[in-house]
């Protein structure tokens, strides 16, 4: 730590009224540039990086081809489908290239990918073909008041899918849904439900992934074994009836959308003209799907879920580092030194000069998972002290069965 | 190849001028969507993440800590430098809140990273500290006709230093030296001189770092043994006799510039008021340099480097797969497959049903470093053949010498 500027802050900015905002600002995870605009300091990109990985390993698996599209778009593409006014989207931000005409930053990519799928897909010999992205959305949101889970610029995992028929098109998105319940049960959001909602007109529904939290913007209703969890904007007496479910069996609370999953269908193949040639040579439309995670949003969603009282907590499989060391006393600096050496990607060394006390704020506040503190006293017993983060029960570990993995 | 979407494409958009541009679309790296923007295919965003691999290894190995800001960014801040205005920054993107207030998109960072320090750095005991970032960079450039070369949004490394001695931050200046040699030796451009070009107002000199080029935008001038490289801007009777070199004794040549690193001393932390206080408790202004590294550029330049009359070539470092693998016939397949498994990161399998010969101009076209070709020929000596793309040489190599890594 001494070498790095991990260090934790007395206060968050006075206009930061997010509990995940305050808490990650303290901590030492982001910086608050304006509302809704974040910059990710080391620890902050740490766990940003862990939350991709989980997300990125699971897409794979089901076949997803990583890509990386731009931000700037042309307008054109978007006026094919009606999506460039202001009108139909009006969380645009738009900008003037010098050398003349408007460009947008881009809040989605359904309108680039299908285009530029009509370089890649001509025969149903293509298909299906999945490719996916982490990249920066920008959304000009006239309100931005809760922290890392609403942001004007925020890191979106969208991912899209290609077919030939409906049938594939449903047998694929029954694939995401299984490895969306893999990435939400591995990043620690167990409480987090397939939830309808509003389907627009393609569809009569669309997925979303709600987890339940207290400050989340959403309000769902759920029945007892959360079987069925819907939005308020689909709460209705028709929509109660095809999910066979009544009012008085359902509870309400509020939850943060972290992903959704959409049938596109040929809204967008259909006006943007991505066509594939089938078995018998004939033209067709090529069927669509679409699915998102907010990354920088989950983020902040665990933030919320986890901190209690003294802090952040994070779990272990996204937590920047899995132990914080502290040595007191000349012996046991010696002992941390040779605890660290070649496990820098797991531990954070608090080999600063302060107080153990303040070093055990600090582990607090930064939710790590594990201290480790290494003493005379704990040497005398050939041993450490583990303290576990969530819990804050503390055990001797002897030196002999402690292995820093 | 047959469950992606990694093809090549017979033609370059017609308004693709650049070869390297051309060159990567056609083999399936990028996609361009407008002038000076692209989006990086699977393949593509394989080279670029090996780019930033190698970088970030060096940058961590000189105590660079990782952090990624925002684009979007207030105008407050730059205004306390002037840089603001379209009159002294030419290249702002710059667009509106729906909330109300202007907002620019970063063409580099260092007035928020000088804002960022102002909450981390306080005392000498802070510093020094150096903080970088791999992040997508807008400049709104009136012409952009050199493929990835000069990008509207490109992929930029920044990385900032803080000292408290213009001696320390001389000191880390040539660490950064030393560095940049071995991330552009690593990267295979090994024809990239440190240059001198003009400094501004508050350095004499600054360097850039300029790969020899034909297609390179920039002019400059060398002595035989390349030990003084001078960019044209700096190139007058005042600069050579500074340098101790006559105009008889340079050569012309063009040249893309790839990096540049800047003593910036005072100029950021002055006028935003970054300052420590010493080890007397004087309160101090701290000095500064930047290191920039263009990544997709280097890119670029790369493509445009080794290039042959065949398509790409790709060092093998950087090359998104090491071995192409071609089966011939049945048996070719079976062993093929095998071959395969478990290596889906360093070999891509032609297994389309296409003749050898399309597979071997893809593979050409490509770049990809080794050609794998098992067929029923090369069976009969249980053998493969391995073909070199730089050299076009082929030599058949026993199956149990054969390993792939």
């Amino acid at each position: 730590m001494s070498q790095t500027f991990i260090k934790t802050l007395r206060e968050a900015p006075k206009d930061e009224i997010a509990r995940n905002g305050a808490l990650l600002t303290r901590a030492g995870y982001v910086h608050k540039e304006m509302a809704g605009v974040y910059d990710f300091l080391p620890m902050g990109l740490r766990v940003l990086e862990k939350i991709k990985s989980i997300i990125r390993e699971e897409l794979n698996k089901i076949g997803g081809q990583e890509v990386l599209l731009s931000t700037l778009q042309n307008p054109e593409l978007w006026e094919k489908t009606g999506r460039f006014s202001n009108q139909q989207v009006d969380i645009w931000f738009k900008t003037e290239l010098s050398s003349g005409g408007v460009v947008g930053l881009a809040p989605t990519h359904e309108e680039p990918i299908t285009n530029l799928m009509k370089t890649y897909i001509s025969s149903y010999k293509d298909l299906p073909l999945v490719a996916y992205q982490f990249q920066t959305k920008f959304r000009n949101e006239k309100r931005a008041k809760s922290g890392i889970l609403r942001g004007r610029e925020f890191l979106m995992k969208d991912m899209y899918s290609f077919h030939t028929s409906e049938d594939d098109l449903d047998r694929y998105y029954a694939e995401v849904e299984k490895a969306y319940e893999r990435i939400f049960a591995r990043l620690g959001l167990d409480d987090t439900y397939e939830t309808f909602a509003s389907g627009g007109i393609f569809s009569k529904y669309s997925h979303e992934y709600q987890t339940f939290l207290s400050v989340g913007e959403d309000t769902v209703y759920y029945n007892d074994d959360k079987s069925v969890v819907l939005n308020k904007e689909v709460y209705n007496d028709e929509v109660l009836g095809d999910l066979g479910v009544k009012r008085e069996d359902l509870k309400e609370t509020t939850a943060a959308e972290v992903g959704n999953i959409f049938k596109l269908k040929f809204k967008y193949s259909e006006p943007l003209g991505l066509e594939f040639s089938d078995e018998e040579n004939h033209l067709k439309t090529v069927y669509m799907g679409c699915y998102g995670i907010g990354v920088s949003r989950v983020m902040g969603v665990i933030a919320e879920k986890y901190a209690d009282e003294k802090g952040l907590v994070w779990p272990e499989q996204i937590a920047p580092y899995k132990y914080y060391l502290v040595a007191i006393g000349e012996a046991g600096a010696a002992k941390a030194e040779e605890l660290y050496a070649g496990h820098e990607e797991s531990v954070l060394y608090d080999d600063r000069a302060a107080r153990p006390g303040e070093k055990f704020a600090d582990f607090e506040l930064m939710g790590i998972p594990y201290r480790v503190v290494v003493s005379d006293k704990t040497l005398a017993e050939d041993a450490v002290e583990v303290t576990d983060r969530k819990t804050g029960e503390s055990k001797i570990v002897k030196l002999a069965d402690f292995a820093i993995d």
